[in-house]
């Protein structure tokens, strides 16, 4: 959707365009700030304003309005210009995605839509060319709400195809919103990747003066030239300041605040490594080094695959034909891994019918048994399977790629109780 | 379902009942442990031990095995035995609910199975008599994964006619896996109850070491006789330790881990006060205090509420028939609260049709702001509503209680934004 004429009136009699700095007059009020990007979804009449405070307002504007000009942007920086290599550089590659961090390359306009070229990527961090060789390229420009499996599956062969082409590491600026559960897909679909592929976002875009994403990206590429460690990470602010970053493994990490920068946390497990503000690398336990193996990306996902968290007064009638018509379903259950027994007979109907449930629990921290109470083994009995501390997301994302990498139900359940990148502590342990 | 013929004879052959401690030598192991009650779910050649970890184990029992008795159980308590009350103290009420807690009258076996008489909860922590008289009455024995809206309701009516009858507070031991749906719900059904309403339950049942049934019904006492403060709470450990204890707001907690004796925390909340080893309590917020006032328990409860997690991959077309066969719908939904667009037009749909949609967060800490993106824009437009820092989990419970409640959708919505035992933060607080 395009503005009205009435806007586009007022705006060419200003002299203004997406990016110029305005005061706008309207309704009896008067705003200052940065024109954004008219967005298909926003009504006709209304201008989007980027305030000094890094908020976006939305104003309508009718005939009385009034738009004056303050500031022009700057022109823009020439795109695709070529950046030099320099010899002896471990050569890094950013695959682009979209989101909250992908906003600090379009300074101009401090919008939030991205369109990264890589001198416009690279140009904002100077810095990282101190420590590699950085190749970009915009694979999405969408936010993390809207990936979905494809694109899941376009972005693991991309990495594949990267590092079989010789990167020392993948770094994927991603919306924070879902980059968790990408962060698990590739986890699965890259299996033992031998070189560090790292995902990480921004808790606020690079036009806000407390942003993190220079700082988070820095960390991201001082980790996959310095770490040696191979593997799918996350890689975001440790704390509330600037000068801790915590790398997450990417099956065991959740975005537990909707705004704080440190909102990703791994759960059930300490981070991998914890990088300070110098860029020293600590590890907290070992992992895979980085090798020269060829990567091969099984990107599989089974599509009828559904995560349901069980409250009091689920209904098992209503539920019914979505846990059907599913191969996989994953609940995330109360307590130890538990649901009303009223909905067991369901479960077990589908269990018989050939789809694999398995438990998780909405507690999040620790581990489902199900052995303990009467329901767990209620479950158990009717077919369901425990997948000890994995979290709820994790197994929804593993169920989806098992189910499509196995031939047979049982192997799937099979492959959903045994480690594969330690997003699920070792059985043998307890 | 009983024992085999097999079973019963060998028990009866060894003088072996509930309760009596044994060795039983079973395919080539043996176990040493107390004779746990037979629930209608195992099958009916299982013998379930206590072992003297606490845990049960179930052991296929066949004509091979043998059993030797080491212990016959104590006798008895006589129950229901009369408990003199002291004049000057406060009257406490204890409502029996189920859960792990209730074990702990059942010391004679062990058992997780509630059966608790007035005289058998009080025997259970003799010093409870020194700051209150206690009367005790049993209205279930179920595990709180059973609990549902119906007993919610039957809870909710028993509580305030406690109240009405003269109680200084209830004590409601609860099994953990869904107090804080139950909280929730009290917190509502009640209103501003005029006297303290506390769950409680217990992470280790009574026959471990280290249980904390005793030690957590105590604090509740103390909380009850001392606190001055109305409202519905949540009484557990604050620490892995024994030293300390967190009263939370029932509508601000949530079960964060599935084992450890801390595992209630409050989210986007402190806890309203904590409560030391020697009793001492310390607010860290102001409250509601005690009054004379009557109470009317609000219980009705609209059946058509589901509550749904957003994840990459949900599709549309699985689950439009729950969300068209909704009167309400709760989202927990990813970042500041979103799902993808392609769900969109489906939200649209169940708004136009009469539906009442909230939004909530998955990251359960912060809040949702869905004016920041456009995804959250498009789900404003197609109807949606907000919640600030409300839980999930409380959205969906004072969502199904808002709709019983009001005449209309819009009135549902406008008492769902408006904040009424500090469930969400004050809107213009933001």
């Amino acid at each position: 959707m395009s503005y009205s004429d009435e806007v586009k009136v007022l705006l060419e009699a200003a002299g203004a365009t997406e990016g110029t700095t305005v005061t706008l007059e309207a309704d009896g009020r008067t705003y200052k700030g940065k024109i954004m990007p008219h967005h298909e979804f926003s009504a006709p009449d209304i201008v989007i304003l980027k305030m000094k405070s890094g908020y976006n307002v939305g104003i309508r504007v009718d005939s009385d309005s009034k738009i004056t000009v303050i500031e022009q942007p700057a022109p823009a920086v020439k795109k695709d210009a070529e950046v030099e290599e320099k010899k002896g550089l471990p050569t890094l590659v950013l695959i682009g995605t979209g989101g909250t961090i992908a906003s600090y390359v379009d300074y101009r306009t401090g919008a939030v839509h991205p369109a990264l070229s890589t001198s416009d990527m690279i140009n904002a961090i100077p810095e990282i060319r101190d420590v590699a060789n950085v190749r970009a390229k915009v694979l999405f420009s969408i936010f993390s709400e809207n990936m979905d499996v494809a694109h899941w599956q376009e972005l693991a062969d991309c990495v594949a195809e990267e590092i079989n082409n010789g990167a020392d590491g993948v770094i994927i600026p991603h919306g924070t919103d879902t980059m968790g559960y990408t962060a698990a897909a590739l986890s699965f679909m890259l299996g033992n990747v031998s070189k560090p592929v790292v995902l990480v976002g921004a808790q606020r875009s690079s036009d806000r003066p407390s942003s993190d994403a220079s700082t988070n990206l820095m960390a991201c590429a001082r980790f996959c030239t310095q770490g040696k460690r191979a593997g799918v990470f996350v890689i975001m602010h440790d704390t509330q300041g600037d000068d801790s970053f915590a790398v997450h493994n990417g099956a065991r990490v959740r975005k537990m605040h909707t705004s704080r920068r440190d909102a990703f946390k791994s759960i059930n497990a300490e981070p991998v490594a914890h990088i300070d503000k110098d860029g020293k690398i600590t590890f907290s336990c070992d992992g895979l080094p980085v090798s020269k193996e060829k990567v091969e990306a099984k990107t599989g996902m089974e599509k009828d695959v559904v995560l349901l968290q069980y409250f009091p007064g689920m209904d098992a009638s209503v539920f019914e034909s979505v846990i059907m018509n599913s191969k996989g379903v994953v609940f995330s259950g109360s307590g130890l891994g538990h649901v009303n027994s009223s909905l067991i007979p369901l479960v077990k109907k589908a269990c018989d019918n050939g789809t694999v449930v398995v438990m998780t629990s909405q507690c999040l921290n620790g581990r489902t048994n199900m052995n303990v109470y009467n329901t767990g083994r209620d479950l158990i009995s009717a077919g369901v399977i425990s997948v000890l501390d994995m979290l709820p997301e994790t197994a929804y994302v593993k169920l989806k790629w098992a189910l499509a990498n196995t031939s047979s139900a049982e192997e799937a359940k099979q492959l959903m109780q045994t480690p594969l990148v330690d997003e699920m502590s070792d059985r043998r342990l307890f």
